[in-house]
């Protein structure tokens, strides 16, 4: 069985989405604005992952699965739930696991990686 | 290509299951009893994703794949081996993958996040 | 919708790589000979990982995603990048995320998870 993989964004490193067997993957969304706090950082990464998604003409009612990672869980974790809850669709959300992970930029507190149906 | 979605335990936050083209993804599952040491908490997670595969007509003779999250792997990872070993079905074992990771409360010793077929 | 599950290097604990559905989940792979630096350690993970996935007839062409776990993530976030990007193929990059993460052995530096589609 094979079948077709596409990539957006792609560079030398990585690409942000590639899709695969109806199927898309997410590369790790940080933000870009590091100046925030908890909630300014998920409410940017959520946005880029609206956006990300709309670019394959999939969106947020579709997710499978997230892995989130904070950089300070016992401070964080409460802020980025709120963000969270409040962005993920009513009946619609992913299996979801979060952990504490030292990330290689010290300002970011958070990077989610998801997966979507197409 | 579009494939149904099905999700099972669905909160504001996240489902427990999420089914999407004959593969089932399963949030990170942690102990409910938090007294026990890693071998009693490793028993009660596999024991939780025994049911929860069991609600999808799934089983453990079916998983992907595993990502295992440790609290103190220096300390814990020879016993949840010990009981992960023993569960795991003779040669039907899932790709693996272990990292210490702090996780949000600080009794839970260990979280496992599984992918498994139909 | 019930697929074929394929398993290979399958043990008592874990398979190195199970197939699905056109979808190929590979174990995280950690060096074998641990004396080396991270540039040293990730070149031969990523050997491992090519040579893993020519026993099912994939290649690093077909990447969907990736994992990358590094014991130290300050100092060796650039050596590793730099044998990443160099064996990364051309427009045909994985989505990946990469954070810190104590691993069960200490004088390993870097752990890779990957899935491949065939």
């Amino acid at each position: 069985m094979t079948q077709l993989i596409t990539r957006h964004e792609t560079n030398a490193r990585m690409s942000r989405i590639v899709v695969h067997g109806g199927v898309a993957y997410l590369a790790g969304v940080i933000p870009t604005d590091r100046a925030g706090d908890i909630k300014a950082q998920t409410k940017e990464v959520l946005a880029r992952i609206d956006e990300l998604l709309a670019t394959i003409g999939s969106n947020k009612n579709k997710l499978l699965t997230a892995q989130i990672w904070l950089k300070d869980i016992t401070n964080d974790f409460q802020g980025m739930n709120e963000v969270w809850d409040s962005w993920v669709p009513v009946s619609e959300a992913p299996t979801r696991a979060t952990c504490q992970a030292l990330l290689n930029t010290p300002e970011v507190l958070v990077e989610i990686i998801v997966t979507a149906a197409l």
